[in-house]
């Protein structure tokens, strides 16, 4: 079977453009780039938007953190490598030995995830969480900001026909909250009462996810008063700006003064989130940890002793999240075309695409790479 | 119903002999405190052994810090409270409405737990983590080192036949250990492999549950020498010493070097406990905390975020865990009369029984006061 991030490049071919990450505050622009090969069980891609991720700013100001300076395990490859993880496209060529699900110009996502099939957590179907794993656009073996992709078959899934190919590019981060949603224990509470905390792209994935999941009270923790009205926009029922009231008290009062939220999503991952997120579920609730940490934060085990409550983390998605979400867009339980609030050319990546994500980030929720119009 | 840990006292009845905590460093055994009055749905025990438990001790050294100082909202006691939460004794009377399961003489033990019945925790059927929760003993309304204490029936149950009284002091630390394991999902796991960290009483506990639970695999982690020993004893099949060997990579390897335990008890309670558990624990593993906290410590949720594990933290235990425990006694598949390591008078508290436990612990497991001697 095809390893997903493992693909050959045929530099016999005319070579083809990509946005190119080298490091802190590098990037380029390249028209040198080997193409990729569709070998057996592969299909080539060819992106149409790209979505530009907290991770992607993260490399760019501070980086390479998660972008190798070593050969890596999966992909062989390391800086500078091709960005963009988040993104839809249209298949341009279908290898040997793939199923006849697959024809050439149709509407796909791919799904960026590399792993070892080998480890400790593949071993236990954990992929997403492979002690190798990585992702195309950060890891190598490509990116969606180039002109071609190839991945196996099991990495690329169809859009619905009646969803554009702009909002494929949301899929990524749609499947990181559907995973995370997933991974609580909604399915087992009547009328479950959730709280986000942080409204941010990932805060705002987790409110229109728990919605499409049946939840009966969504209440949103934020500061930022963009980021709050879409936060009401994307379903939260309450919205609470915890920089003026006690959130654990508020959601506390929301959820009818007896009992917390039965499950809280972290999507903000600042110590007083966490502690407020473990302050606020109720008795033996689960506080889901979506967020992304650089070092340790104090932490009192005792918060979550004195309610018997659950902390678990999780990370990234699975194939069976992109096929959620898939399935609730073709329905129209989600609709997050409001997310976008850019789309720019990949020649102006960073002036129009990092430096407004960085320096107004309020103002915005996803920035789009238009491929087609960057070619 | 009769509410555990509201007891009227009968001031015209001949006082009786307590050992009473007043506060830091001071204990007084007294003979002038009001017996208890068995009224309607209650039970009157005279107990016979009382264990000596940690946070006994960490009252006497630093408290009262569990001990009210203010009127208790279920006992209405302050200090000085009555000392003793780990106890077996004889049924001296039974009051109106009692069930005919019951006779005078009989031995039983006693739950300890208080709790108000209404608050968020105690709507969910987690009295144990009830917020004005307690246990007699430790929070008024009597406690085992008196010669009479008076609880609801539902806090007094049998003692099997064929155990002794003595043993019957163990029940609580092993309820405590079995209220964690069974918050385990150590009944989805088939031959489960565990690791506890530390052999104190509660790991010396945990180990023993795990035994009796099936586990396949017990590995304990631990300083002492002795205590080193004791682990071996009570069932654990590895014993490793983190000051010398790194327990991540020694506990993977001991599980074949895969994956790491399902399942980590975390039975120290230090920041180097906590980090180890996290890391040790296999992909989609589950850190139970049975320990307590004086303070925050460092914690990166990401320790839990590359293993997509869970982190969850228990108190106490419920009336299931000691009627788990008593079923494991009376079937021998728990045999912990070993974990008695010295029996003393209430007169010697402090000096036999909170002295040795203080500057001698790796020596002891439990001391327990001998009742039927200090009267």
């Amino acid at each position: 079977m095809a390893v997903p991030g493992q693909v050959a490049t045929d530099s016999s071919a005319k070579p083809m453009r990509a946005a190119r990450f080298y490091g802190k505050e590098e990037i380029q622009i390249k028209d040198d780039i080997p193409r990729p090969v569709c070998g057996e069980g592969q299909i080539k891609v060819e992106p149409a938007f790209v979505g530009i991720c907290g991770t992607d700013l993260h490399e760019y100001l501070g980086g390479p953190n998660f972008s190798p300076t070593s050969p890596h395990p999966v992909t062989n490859e390391q800086c500078p490598i091709t960005i963009g993880h988040e993104f839809s496209g249209t298949v341009k060529e279908i290898g040997k030995g793939v199923s006849d699900k697959f024809r050439v110009g149709q509407k796909v996502v791919v799904q960026p995830t590399v792993y070892c099939a080998s480890c400790g957590a593949c071993k236990v179907g954990a992929e997403n969480a492979c002690s190798s794993g990585g992702f195309i656009g950060l890891s190598g073996a490509g990116g969606g900001m180039s002109e071609e992709v190839v991945m196996p078959e099991i990495s690329i899934m169809a859009l619905p026909p009646n969803i554009d190919l702009d909002v494929g590019a949301l899929v990524e981060p749609l499947a990181v909250a559907w995973h995370a949603v997933d991974a609580s224990p909604i399915a087992d509470i009547k009328e479950p009462k959730c709280l986000v905390m942080g409204g941010g792209p990932i805060g705002l994935a987790v409110i229109q996810v728990l919605n499409a999941r049946g939840a009966k009270l969504v209440i949103c923790s934020e500061v930022a008063k963009k980021r709050q009205e879409f936060a009401t926009e994307f379903g939260a029922h309450h919205v609470v700006d915890p920089s003026k009231e006690d959130v654990v008290a508020r959601s506390l009062e929301i959820c009818g003064g007896v009992n917390g939220p039965d499950i809280v999503f972290d999507c903000a991952g600042v110590p007083a989130s966490v502690k407020a997120s473990c302050n606020a579920v109720k008795s033996r609730g689960t506080v889901v940890n979506v967020a992304i940490f650089e070092k340790e934060i104090p932490f009192n085990p005792m918060w979550l002793t004195f309610r018997e409550a659950n902390y678990k983390s999780v990370l990234g998605y699975q194939r069976k999240d992109y096929l959620g979400v898939l399935d609730a867009l073709g329905k129209g339980t989600i609709k997050p075309a409001s997310m976008i609030t850019g789309k720019i050319k990949m020649q102006d990546l960073v002036k129009e695409g990092y430096m407004p994500l960085i320096h107004e980030k309020d103002k915005h929720v996803k920035i789009l790479v238009d491929m087609k119009a960057s070619m």
